[in-house]
């Protein structure tokens, strides 16, 4: 694990607009917000990715981003937003330690644009490819 | 809160292509992927948007992140991956129970897209901001 410029953050060696801290958990605002009241939620362990993150640190995530979204709800007057986690540097992370941005999505269009280029799964590949997860499970 | 798809998923009415289930929690492959090993994770509780989220299934939720991206890692071979969970029609959600899409992503560019139209903070909006959501947590 290294470390980044959110654990500079955490440690109040870098300034930052804080929303919220308790045991496990650090949140702010982007200093490069895509729409009015863009939040960062970060785990204070500095796991690079999700996968890689503990499961204590990952359940107090998930923990407060109902009442972080809320109150950015009420504090902006949004009433949609789109919570975005990146994995990797082809997958979008640019800083290299977890963080979920809940990003409000306003009827100007400001927010998170997403391209959404599905396909339908096939029967036998869902088959396959279920069983394969659910063995990395065990 | 209504009924939806996932509520009959989740009781065994729609079939899927199931990963996990454990008390709060159930997981299945999105049948519209964006890429190979596309994944739905989402509460039993039949919340429409996070921010209805009861705390004791937001942190079910978030605690089965890590393994379950680690099993699609695994399985797909993929190494970078994103996590998107959408509120509300005008965020493209569709489906009005809560869920967490993990996409992986390749380097044949297959996985989700994002559009990022960042601009800067300012200081004294940074504050003002900060301060009005802070002030809705209490």
């Amino acid at each position: 694990m290294a470390t980044s410029i959110f654990t500079k953050i955490i440690a109040r060696e870098i300034p930052c607009f804080r929303i919220h801290e308790d045991e496990h958990v650090f949140a702010f605002l982007d200093i490069n917000p895509l729409s009015r009241g863009h939040t960062l939620v970060i785990p204070k362990e500095p796991a690079q990715t999700l996968d890689q993150l503990s499961e204590e640190s990952a359940a107090a995530l998930g923990r407060v981003l109902p009442r972080i979204s809320r109150a950015i709800l009420r504090a902006t007057g949004a009433t949609a937003f789109n919570i975005l986690q990146n994995n990797g540097a082809m997958a979008h992370q640019v800083v290299m330690h977890v963080h979920f941005h809940i990003i409000p999505k306003y009827a100007d269009g400001s927010g998170l644009g997403i391209q959404w280029p599905a396909r339908a799964l096939g029967a036998d590949e869902g088959a396959a490819l279920a069983t394969a997860i659910t063995d990395q499970l065990q």
